[in-house]
């Protein structure tokens, strides 16, 4: 970053307020009156009727369109663990894409927790008060059991963005990616650099869609990931295979997908080179891909290659994922956002791309025309289309596997914000 | 409360959207480089700064301004025990107030805790979030143990409001009720009914200001607290004094003060005529007090009495307290809200009541006039002045005491909300 936008950055966060989010009132509280009905006696009512039947609680509280986005700060963007004061940023960040993309009101919680357990029981005691409970930023591989307890004990949906969010963009594009190089999942060779929450997350999401998995190969720290291993966890195990490859030389020679989670330059034009004909490449590693776009393209003409850069083409951006999901399954009251629910985004998601493109997008990124194609496999994030697919295809998801308790709202297809509550 | 408030009631909470507050945006969120810099890589730069000196949370983050309003539900208003969930609206009733009276951003959080540990253990967790917790319906005598470890584990101001509010407005009104009565508190002989976590924190406040322990009766289920008692907690026990009194009849007769903190017409014509001249009696039951006015007043001339309601005179409401209070420990960043800091209220409080009235309190009471006297104890909830007198009295009483780590903000003392962030 140049030191303009560091200080804009700070400027941002310190002003006109510190911090980027507020609690504001949705009724009036201006008469004597008003106060009689928000607060004693009147709040008596609402409170006998949840005591009677807990789900009036989503009648007569904010409960039912509430998020906390919860961290522990133990593995905070590419900075790492910094504790959860300084997650605070963040937090308030992903709060306020809640807000701005799908009219979720969102809160952040940052948990100081001496252990995972301690984690999991603060997280599990105050659930209650939240329609839904979005994890971020907390380090592999205390996230799995994390996340596991929680949907065990939680009776609303918990979702830990960092996998499934990373996980369900990246399997959109990849999708889109392999139509466009004439292949299949189902016979692609993928080499993963980085083995933690996202890349596992990413990983088995491509395994339930069909990849095979003798056709993964996972690279951590001490290269790849194979049965004679005896270091692994039990998330990475399940990608140990027997094999004879042992560093990226080797498990890059011939393959057909790249997908990056690591760091800044991790991968040569020479291994590029070494890579299957239209060789797929997901660069995530932020702000510095794992490769340049423009080493990319120099090293070879048939590369397709997505980042996480907004100035890139092809960006692989969480935000296209976890404010329309939560949005789906808040208005159908789904009980946990399961994997149909998330294979159903990745479908949404990787048919919009093949849409037209709106005047808006292209307004929006300064351009002629754009369509489907090796620049555009995966849409926008200023599609507003986003909103309607994806939040309808994640509701009717949980309808489908019984996992909602209401219909479609009347309001769906949902096009604006301002039809939630009309 | 009639069928038609609680219809209203119902209604209130539950259009034009279910609840009483959101979550909203502070700044701008239109454009790519605005979600670059509240979001990646942007919010790199807070967060690196945050871990550098964790005070710099309160310069980029929303906390400084952040309240969490946070319950079990073990003693929900007038209602008992409900749970958590059922506690909802009363605690997003709390928080609306929190912001319509002081400007306070406030989320309500709903704990579900096994013991008083685990919710000590849940709240110190997630404190750091927040730059102040307001404890509320935490039902006795867990609430003390839960207070104070909470005090101890948490660099924030952490006030249980049913005690302190509660303690603080009451205060106010004894002292200048006494003194219309032409007593002294050091003198009075004063009956408590209720011994509940407001009864205590109400007579521990009185004992602090000058009450003699040894002219307190404080009576709880089974009649007065006295030291032959073997079933007293430790907070009771503060007040088990040597006397031969036993009952209510006992104890009123030849009283200066009643404060009723129990329930509905517990306190006779009979017993009131056997106080002493000029009485003074706060009948807080809510929503019924222990004796209506109108039943006092024909009983005897001379009785002074206020209640929670707001349509009697003398409305004693915590609403006039703990949105002010913690506006001022806010505004110097205090670390605790210490005895000095309440009594400071205590005494803005008090003589706020002694200033002319303003037409804006008589419009919004339909009165034409009201002073300083018998019906007119206390200020009402409506007076802006409350902003301005209370928050600078308590922040003054911060830096006094060596509890603020900021000095009185430019911006004191504080007449409109709008002053705050300009």
């Amino acid at each position: 970053m140049s030191e303009d936008l560091k200080q804009a950055a700070l400027d941002y966060h310190e002003f006109p307020r510190p911090g980027k989010i507020s609690v504001e009132l949705t009724t009036s509280a201006a008469t004597a009156r008003d106060l009689a009905l928000a607060y004693s006696p009147g709040v008596a009512e609402p409170v006998r009727e949840i005591a009677k039947d807990p789900d009036n609680a989503y009648r007569y509280t904010a409960k039912g369109n509430l998020v906390a986005v919860i961290s522990n700060g133990s593995a905070i963007l590419g900075l790492g663990d910094l504790g959860p004061l300084a997650s605070k940023p963040v937090m308030e960040g992903k709060s306020l894409l809640f807000k701005k993309f799908a009219g979720i009101d969102s809160i952040d919680i940052e948990v100081d927790a001496e252990s995972p357990q301690a984690f999991i029981d603060t997280v599990a005691r105050i659930a209650e008060t939240f329609g839904g409970i979005n994890l971020e930023d907390i380090k592999a591989p205390e996230c799995f059991e994390i996340e596991r307890a929680l949907i065990e004990r939680c009776n609303i949906p918990v979702f830990h963005d960092d996998q499934h969010g990373t996980a369900i963009v990246t399997a959109a594009g990849m999708i889109n990616a392999l139509e466009l190089a004439g292949k299949k999942l189902e016979d692609a060779t993928i080499v993963t650099l980085g083995a933690g929450a996202a890349a596992v997350a990413c990983m088995k999401l491509l395994l339930n869609m069909g990849a095979k998995v003798e056709n993964i190969y996972m690279l951590d720290r001490k290269g790849v990931i194979h049965s004679g291993r005896n270091d692994l966890t039990t998330e990475k195990a399940i990608f140990a295979t027997e094999t004879d490859k042992r560093t990226l030389d080797d498990a890059i020679n011939g393959a057909d997908v790249f997908v990056g989670l690591s760091g800044p330059n991790l991968l040569s034009a020479e291994q590029l080179k070494m890579m299957a004909d239209n060789p797929v490449v997901f660069a995530c590693a932020n702000p510095d891909p794992e490769i340049r776009p423009e080493v990319a393209h120099e090293a070879r003409s048939d590369v397709i290659i997505g980042t996480g850069r907004s100035d890139f083409p092809n960006q692989v951006n969480n935000v296209l994922g976890f404010p329309f999901i939560f949005r789906g399954a808040l208005d159908v009251r789904a009980s946990v956002i399961n994997e149909e629910m998330k294979a159903a985004a990745v479908r949404a998601l990787a048919d919009l791309a093949k849409e037209p493109v709106t005047q808006e997008v292209l307004d929006a990124y300064g351009l002629e025309s754009l369509e489907f194609g090796r620049d555009y496999i995966i849409p926008k994030p200023t599609d507003s289309r986003l909103f309607s697919a994806l939040s309808m295809a994640v509701a009717q998801a949980a309808i489908d596997t019984g996992v909602a308790r209401l219909p479609l709202p009347a309001y769906y297809p949902l096009t604006t914000l301002d039809a939630l509550y009309k």
